[in-house]
């Protein structure tokens, strides 16, 4: 019998568990699913997302893994009680409603279609065509599962894409750049900007003054990554300027944003409500249980975060 | 000498010309082109878009054939005074523009992305995720050149896309049909219609209210194709009704579309004015050389119309 606890907001209990249950069953485990840790000692995996009260995982004596249901682990990989292996979510379902989101978004930016969206007031602008993907440059920070996805997806739609990484990546059909050099060149060339990068200590307030004014001018960025990557005073300085054309933002430092946020107001900003993509239950449940079965099995588990470097 | 007549607004001119001859002299071939026929008997193809005067073609007695700068050509193709083959615009240039004007329509209603960009009221509203793509059904309606370039990239994203053409067609990754029941299915399982038919006698006003009735509840059409495809009254009452949830329309049976014509006002409409695609000069003088190329060596033209099915 495998003991797995169920740690997240107390509403998201009856969405998962059957999910859950069948993946779990599908790999022939024996695994028992609570929401309630009655006996820490004899809990083996705990599937965590941040709002279920669980901070102090001291007493989970034989945890073999802590599974986060987000694919974000800023808000538990700093915990110092943990002592077993931290993976990230990795989710078919989250990496295609991301790609799907992302996409829409860049040919939004790429088409300009806002400007027919809000503006049906029975005047025929024809205007001069928008160039083609192929002389479009879109720029994605960050080649994790996401932003590979992403900048993959864009590539085959003909974007001239290119990607940036902390370390050397390989992508088909995109530039993949690392290191402080390489942001600057993406950064430099991006019309169209999307930022997939985990939250770190490293990645905090990447997006800053100087980040921006590398931008050309008029460009579009777009963040379905986190909140924590934009210094919000100088984004709303170079959007006030009008030097950044227009910002596409899903996060938040604070969620959800505060009504009076000056992002609401900018009519340079559209506001999503942290919906780029989300965890699903019926295809991250197969992914929980994956990693339970190579666990159970001693094999090595999928996307361990390496607690270092923070994703 | 070859001789080629430009025959298309006068504004035109002076864009295309460049194109022209270089398109031609990369072929190694001696073209002199014009934008007058001051000898139309010694006319050898001419280059037609509508608008540009020419109406009677029986003085060009020695035409090998005529090449339309437009995809549609359903204000040439009754023209009873050419006798020489009629050759539509294929242009890669033109099917891009095509494949990123649909794809990101296409996302904009499967995401959502109006509710946002309309509604910057400060109000977070999370709701519920959309469905993936793989559970979202697209019906395309054409598999020409452009609606198989279109069906064949939203199956890329993932879309369950089904398309129809009059004739049977196959397409990878695409559910293709075709026949009158055929239509229908395509009809009955799509969220999201793209049409990209010709307009001919057969498809004039092939989007009636038999055939809305017969599409889900609230489901979106998107017209890049041809105004004529559309029967406006029956839209409009399916619109207000709401059995059509919105309609996206690009192309009018009368362009520009007047200021007092009730899809501006319409809160389920979007119009765009003429944009979806285009033909671009730099790519599509290389198709008009290029069948020059081919009738000067006696080969068969590429994409001639077939006047008795009038595309």
């Amino acid at each position: 019998m495998i003991r797995l606890l169920f740690s997240a907001p107390a509403g998201d209990w009856p969405v998962w568990r059957p999910h859950l249950e069948r993946a779990c069953a599908a790999r022939g485990l024996d695994v028992a699913v609570s929401d309630r840790a009655e006996r820490p000692e004899a809990v083996d995996y705990v599937a965590y997302a941040p709002g279920g009260g669980l901070r102090d995982f001291t007493p989970f004596t034989r945890l073999k893994a802590v599974l986060s249901l987000w694919a974000g682990v800023e808000r538990i990989v700093g915990n110092e009680t943990i002592r077993a292996p931290l993976c990230r979510m990795a989710d078919a379902g989250l990496r295609e409603g991301m790609v799907e989101w992302v996409t829409g978004h860049v040919l939004r930016h790429h088409l300009g279609t806002d400007a027919h969206v809000l503006g049906q007031d029975g005047v025929w602008r024809h205007g001069i065509a928008p160039p083609l993907a192929r002389d479009r440059r879109v720029g994605v920070l960050g080649l994790g599962e996401l932003g590979l996805a992403c900048a993959s997806a864009l590539a085959g739609l003909g974007f001239d894409v290119a990607g940036w990484s902390r370390r050397p990546r390989e992508a088909a059909g995109v530039v993949a750049l690392s290191g402080p050099e390489g942001l600057d060149a993406v950064l430099a060339r991006s019309e169209i900007l999307v930022l997939l990068l985990p939250a770190t200590p490293a990645t905090e307030g990447l997006i800053d003054r100087r980040a921006l004014a590398l931008m050309p001018p008029g460009a579009a960025l777009i963040n379905p990554g986190r909140g924590a990557l934009i210094d919000d005073a100088a984004l709303l300085a170079a959007l006030d300027a009008g030097r950044i054309g227009h910002a596409t933002l899903d996060v938040f430092r604070v969620e959800p944003l505060p009504p009076g946020h000056p992002y609401w107001a900018h009519p340079r900003v559209t506001v999503t409500p942290h919906i780029a993509s989300e965890t699903r239950p019926a295809t991250a449940a197969e992914a929980v249980a994956e990693n339970i079965r190579r666990g159970e099995a001693g094999l090595a588990f999928l996307h361990q975060v390496d607690r270092a470097q923070g994703y």
